[in-house]
């Protein structure tokens, strides 16, 4: 179920069996000379509505900007800065509140947002205490990043060894093949590809890692691939879900 | 051209050709009983989407939470601050305008957000100043609502008349049913609906519209409108879009 | 009544009989060679003034700075960010409203201040439900700019024709004129006068408006027609005060 | 030279041959049962504007809204929470000092914003060396209290002795009855008058000050006794600011 | 007593018996060449330890970077914009205000943190209200500059008369070598040293006080001058804080 | 090298062989029963120091107030909000930044700061980046938590398996008994101690884990433990220092 497809009196109904909803988050920043844009949002929001359609939860809009600072020294990356997300969260899950949410669960894309959404957790309980909700002691947020999950990872293990990198990795330009498959690029990708480095400034990345790549050879994606990551992900973070609300 | 859908190397070739970029912004917020929270996020990005085939313009992603609070009293809607709007479109443009982008055609489906976009724009174009980016002066950014064109409303008042309203419209809906058939909701609507009473608090907004339409009747829309006023929609803004960055 | 002079006693008397009040705000902006740096305060301040004796309502001193980024390119002008200002309403209203003032009616003199007031709004109406004032569902704030009040434009037009322009207009001069003879400038003035561009960023705006006019011929000016103009903006505006108190 | 009386170009004129400028800061805040909300806006103004005359220093508007949070159980008291206070002071001389002013003096007429002004000046030269602003380093700010100079003090211990008291005094209603004789009060007072606690929360200080006067017996106040204080002030504060100009 | 050498169920006992604890506040600046970067925090921390054992009272963890903007031009400086003072200094007593602390003694060892501080306290009362805190009417903040007691200043004049200063004094690394005797500093220190110049930048000030020293020969102090300063504050500042929390 | 300790010249001398600063950073927060309020800043202090002796790194004063808002609901917790602590570690850096400083490795006591931390360091290298810091790009930063070392968690594993927890654990217990062996504390200590519950708002930690503790048996902590966990987090720590200031 799609938020953004409901009425307001669907909502309504959906309230009066559960409290949880799963909110996809992404990023807009480069992925290598081969890798999409937007592929941090596209694989949350394709992986986030397959966990909704296997749970019948709700899930929001797509959290399309994250926190990308660090690849903005390539053209196309755009950024919130951290207390500008966290400032978002703190709306999303306030609003969303007020209505009888008490359960949020991020699907998240992007390693760069984990930080910044454990770091707005806290501050949103505090926020929705000091507002004196009714249900502020009930509210719960968690972050689950589909790339990390057990099972994802050994998959991509699995396809790519080594070359999986850490970013603009082949499995998530899979997951968006299979989702855009009109959009499969090409270009040149340097065999020797840097990584190691941790991860600094803007400019300090694109010196170290000068075609975006972070040890990763995502020639080796396919949409196929992308398919079974999508449905591995999909699996996995369903049971996480379900497991979530149930606490 | 979708962002999202271009690689970092793919935007810097654009830029040698163009400085412009078409920014999508809606609203996550009821709209009566039958239409869609998404409502002026889908009628956005798909007009967007459109006018960036007609025009080759890149199109970024959708701003899917605008500025709604006047809506938080009905389940499901989501709103930000207007100072959090303020501060997100700023890091949005910091971004690009940090990339070469500079001029900024904002393509927006709710009211709602018009205020906050005016007042951020004079605040970021300082910004740029401030941080003495080397285009600050060529920075322009510009707000165009579908829905206010004068032929979209034209057209709108020959379909429908008074009845079209001035929230949860047939015509956004139309456009909505276009968009997502399967989508399209049947629920009662009261024969009479509030209309004329200006929009302060939440609370104060339930209580004047107490199923979230003002003077509209969704019922006259049809997905045949729906393509006619997106159609009209696209024309209109792209003529203007080329106007803006022609300038 | 003029706030400022009155004691809070009487203040507290006036309560009892109305929960309005007017809010004078303006701008301290260049205004062409000949037009004074305070011109949109002093006509939101006298204006305001002749409402409050009209209609016996309390009158807020004046908000005398306001947004006006776009004219700092030119000497002596002041701005708050836009933010800033927000933050000023919201400060402004809050004291007020914890008196058991609940209607809040902006007479504004300056085009730059409107989206930012209408920005702040809302988030003012969400701040007081926050607060759990026991009126928040009763505050209600309107802006009424007294120079695009129908009968004023009307005026203008009758008077200067296309040379009232949008900036630094011989209306505002006019009745700045009739408030302060005194202050009566002499200067030259270009007869070829700029118009029609949109408004940017400062530098972009003194680029394009080389001596601050926009489209306006202020030479036009006299105290008289000063005189006329703020009588019928009185007369207007006190209608609409009026209404808006008795919704 | 006010200010909002000259044109841009008269403001250029004036940045030849100086840098300073005089920027009056009140209050609008209860002051007892006779005196007047806009006391410390009203003497701060008259204050300036003498100086203005007898140093020809330019008066920039006044900014009559202060720090006045523990004033706020009183109504028709308005109030900046600080952090508002140092924003808006910070884009005042941001945009002043942009102009190439670079002296900025202070008459304030309220013991509660002194504080805040000294907590915001370090902040601001901060912030114009942030921005490289050539004259960064050159930009110093002072703040004049009117009523704490030692000869007004004296004139004040002179007329009143005791009954000068703290808040609410003799000596700033004599001010205010000199500039406005048409708003001179008439109320009740309690012979026995609060004095000595300290000032905390709002609460706090309506408890402890019921009528609102700290101390005073603002009944001994004359207008012929504003007039003096005013001229001793005017003479004391146009040495200060010729010294802080030449420093 | 400690907070930091307590358990929380200590502080629960303690509360039945008092609501006072007294922080201490220095700061991390440049103290001339022979003072440590220390000094204030030291001081501060010493004495706040001091007057706990005195008192029974509790003394919180040292708040050791202060407001010293105007030091940044020297190695080493470390200070905190006013704002950011602000937010901590709130974050702080809203804390403790939760479990019941009302009254807040500030022991402070810089006189650069004063008007922040005592800007801070408006903010942090009508914020406790706004939370609706059942004790918000009864939280106190009071700040007391060891420095600035009167018997501690006696006793500074009496030791090194006009040589005291202003900044790097001999009275405050008299306790800084009282308390840390193994890190007596000896350097080339000039026999003229520059005195009466207001504080405005940080590169202002280093360029009127060129070794950071305002006015003092910190050469004069020695350990047991340090003794006796430190015995006078804690004898005096125990009892400026018994009066406070009997009031 | 304590920074509090050293002269700005002595700073300045070190800036010639190094750019590398140490910076603790703790917690003041409930430790269950017998565990001292101050523990995460003790501890981090202490190893931050032995880390500075053995590596003759400058270590900066100790943050010792950290992002604990979960732990509220005990009293005598203090912290900061996620929000606030960012602005404080960009403050801290950039004051030293503009001394010379270039590496920024914090020796952190407590895993709520962990994010926060990590939220703040991008949002840090954008900042000095706006600035135009000459060695904005060299600036980098690194958060080490001791207690997660890989050798630290050995020891504990050893020392207490299973009893170790993950809050008020004996390991961190041991160390602050290491430290000041007079604050030993005797408390009741349930046998059944809970776990295993992820963090959400202060209320619902304190339903979950009644006496602060979670999963620990902080009793078999001892003096003689806590100096093993010292040296070893010690040696470790240098190595990582070396190495990250090497890189
Ligand atoms: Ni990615
Ligand atoms: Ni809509
Ligand atoms: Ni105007
Ligand atoms: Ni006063
Ligand atoms: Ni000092
Ligand atoms: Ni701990």
């Amino acid at each position: 179920m799609l938020l953004h497809l409901q009425t307001w009196q669907e909502v309504e109904r959906y309230l009066e069996t559960s409290r949880g909803i799963i909110i996809p988050i992404g990023s807009t920043e480069q992925h290598g000379p081969t890798g999409l844009i937007g592929t941090d949002a596209i694989c949350a929001e394709v992986i986030a509505k397959g966990v909704g359609e296997a749970t019948g939860a709700l899930v929001a809009p797509t959290l399309n900007i994250g926190m990308a600072l660090h690849h903005l020294a390539f053209p196309g990356s755009i950024s919130l800065r951290p207390t500008t997300l966290i400032a978002v969260i703190q709306d999303f899950i306030t609003s969303l509140a007020s209505s009888g949410f008490q359960q949020f669960f991020f699907i998240n894309g992007h390693g760069g947002n984990i930080a910044t959404l454990k770091a707005a957790f806290p501050q949103i309980y505090a926020h929705l205490a000091d507002l004196k909700f009714s249900n502020a002691d009930q509210v719960r947020c968690q972050v689950a990043n589909w790339f990390m999950c057990r099972e994802v990872y050994e998959l991509a293990k699995q396809l790519y060894g080594e070359e999986e990198g850490s970013h603009a990795t082949p499995s998530e330009v899979a997951v968006t093949q299979y989702v855009y498959p009109e959009a499969i690029k090409e270009a040149f990708l340097e065999k020797e590809v840097a990584s190691g480095h941790p991860i600094y400034s803007a400019a300090d990345f694109r010196r170290h890692y000068p075609d975006g790549r972070m040890g990763s050879n995502p020639a080796l994606a396919t949409p196929e691939h992308g398919k079974q990551l999508y449905e591995v992900a999909v699996k996995t973070l369903s049971s996480s879900y379900l497991k979530f609300i149930g606490e």
